[in-house]
């Protein structure tokens, strides 16, 4: 198997991106990868050349950069690149740290949609109290989605829950403003309905916030909801965290206490890190794309590595294409 | 000025309301209030009579009642009989902590409108880090909002945040998935075009995730996504008090050490309990009509009071009223 490595995305980009492959190439026997970037200051950090080979360019797009155009015009940036060995079959898959945008326009535009599949979908998966984590779709990838849209997402997150979390026929749920069948706007309203006859164990409405107690394995939305409840998520529990510690270094008393707690905090803050479960899909492309978080260490590109070698060796995306081509029959019929 | 309270509401009435009914009186000398509800249950509660009156009634609209339907059918219901005596002018507002969609529709229903404004919208004030807080609007009254709904929202959050929370020039922000100016859905993106030319202090798109931060003083969305992003922070709020909770309680070493933090941590749970702000506010409406929180006690209950009596004595429904007025007329010139 070979994987692309957008050498140069990311807040760490190259060096932890250079850490993270090397990791992956040591756990995995059959793994090759491809960094693609800058070669010079990829050697800097690369300490082995086993099943590791470099593509070099050196351009890169930015974190400021307007995603289409970006990639429109930096035809040679490590990200585009990365696509296009996909994109050419030599390799199974690509992961970036780098701009969110770009890279989603990268995989619509340079690996390309499956067949059948309307927009493709961003997923996180996202932490929950119990340590199971729940698939997000979609996060940003289709800010102006329709009903259909919510059914794709539901089979897609389905098949990438059960095929690589290993969840058991997955409990998919319609995120919404209530539990009950006719609630909501009018995209969640006819989204229940297609739901209702998806070939997916759909448990009907979610609401986000029972989101983190693990009320669902897979949550679908449109992208502009789902993109506000990952950011309020986030946002909360870090803000909850320094508030938290401004209580702990408050006084004496409390900075003596709070020593003894650390490890056990740093712990629980952890646990709340959702890098732990690899990167956040682009589902409905030809071949996985990963984005991984833009603040990725070492081990933040490891787990994205692992969970794109999942991914293809599950065979999610042609397990997708079939699955939206066998319901398409069953609803034309 | 007078009040009228349902005194049914919520998961503590009706004792807590009489409580906080009667903690309010005794600290406004202006104020009456008019508990709407079971005499015999209210006199249970009630020690004194100064300054508060009973309307009888024993019908009640409960937390699973489909709202439209309970407002239309339970016409004698404590909610409804509530909002009448503001309509009839025998009250300046009213407050029930009991089902929030029956309490939209009777505040639609019953109160009525402002002239010009074409949606009611929901509004609580959220905490921040630094304890200064900051409204939030639509939070579900209107799922399906439209651009200019969003812009009456900015022009009514505003008035409501420099009248009654004294905030100089408030900071209006438009919830959106990244600051940028192009960024978003249709529904944003028409609607910071009008927000750009609205007289109010537009500040551009706010993201979820720096809200806590106190990123506005006022941030406007669409209810859809108000009341997820609502839901989302006190989840996920909660869930981080849980892991928090099972961290301290873990170890005999952590439960003494989580015994000399306890009242601080109690304060930091404190902040996050939005109550402490009021209610959630439905404007738009000729009168205040005030949401108290389901599980308000006597205190957030107290809170909620003086919240309206503030709205009422700030001429917050007036001064919306004219605000609207102006702006369509400019618009149409």
């Amino acid at each position: 198997m070979k994987l692309a490595l957008d050498a140069m995305g990311g807040d760490h980009a190259p060096k932890e991106i250079v850490l993270g492959a090397m990791k992956a190439v040591q756990a995995f026997d059959d793994l090759h990868i491809c960094l693609v970037g800058d070669e010079a200051k990829i050697k800097e950090h690369l300490t082995t050349h086993e099943r590791i080979s470099i593509l070099h360019t050196e351009e890169v797009i930015l974190g400021t950069d307007e995603p289409v155009k970006a990639v429109r015009r930096k035809k040679d940036s490590s990200m585009v690149l990365a696509a296009k060995l996909v994109a050419d079959g030599e390799a199974d898959g690509c992961i970036s740290a780098g701009n969110t945008g770009a890279l989603m326009a990268t995989g619509l535009f340079v690996v390309g949609r499956i067949e059948g599949i309307e927009r493709p979908a961003l997923a996180p998966t996202l932490p929950t109290i119990g340590g199971e984590g729940f698939l997000l779709l979609d996060v940003g990838a289709n800010v102006d989605a329709k009903p259909e849209h919510l059914l794709q997402n539901a089979i897609m997150g389905s098949i990438y829950a059960e095929n690589v979390r290993g969840v058991k026929n997955p409990r998919v749920g319609l995120l919404n403003i209530g539990t009950e069948e006719k609630k909501g706007n009018e995209l969640s309203k006819l989204a229940f309905d297609l739901l209702k006859e998806a070939p997916v164990n759909f448990i009907g409405n979610v609401e986000a916030r029972d989101l983190l107690d693990g009320v669902a394995d897979v949550v679908v939305t449109d992208g502009f909801t789902g993109n506000m409840v990952l950011k309020t998520i986030e946002g909360t529990a870090l803000s909850v965290f320094k508030m938290l510690k401004t209580t702990l270094y408050s006084s004496l008393k409390t900075k003596l206490a709070a020593a003894v707690l650390k490890p056990d905090l740093m712990q629980l803050k952890a646990k709340m890190d959702y890098s732990e479960y690899g990167g956040a899909g682009l589902f409905g492309l030809k071949a996985p794309v990963i984005k991984a978080h833009g603040s990725s260490d070492a081990n933040s590109v490891y787990n994205a590595i692992r969970q794109t070698r999942d991914m293809v060796e599950k065979k999610v995306a042609p397990t997708i294409k079939d699955a939206i081509l066998k319901y398409t029959e069953a609803r034309e019929e």
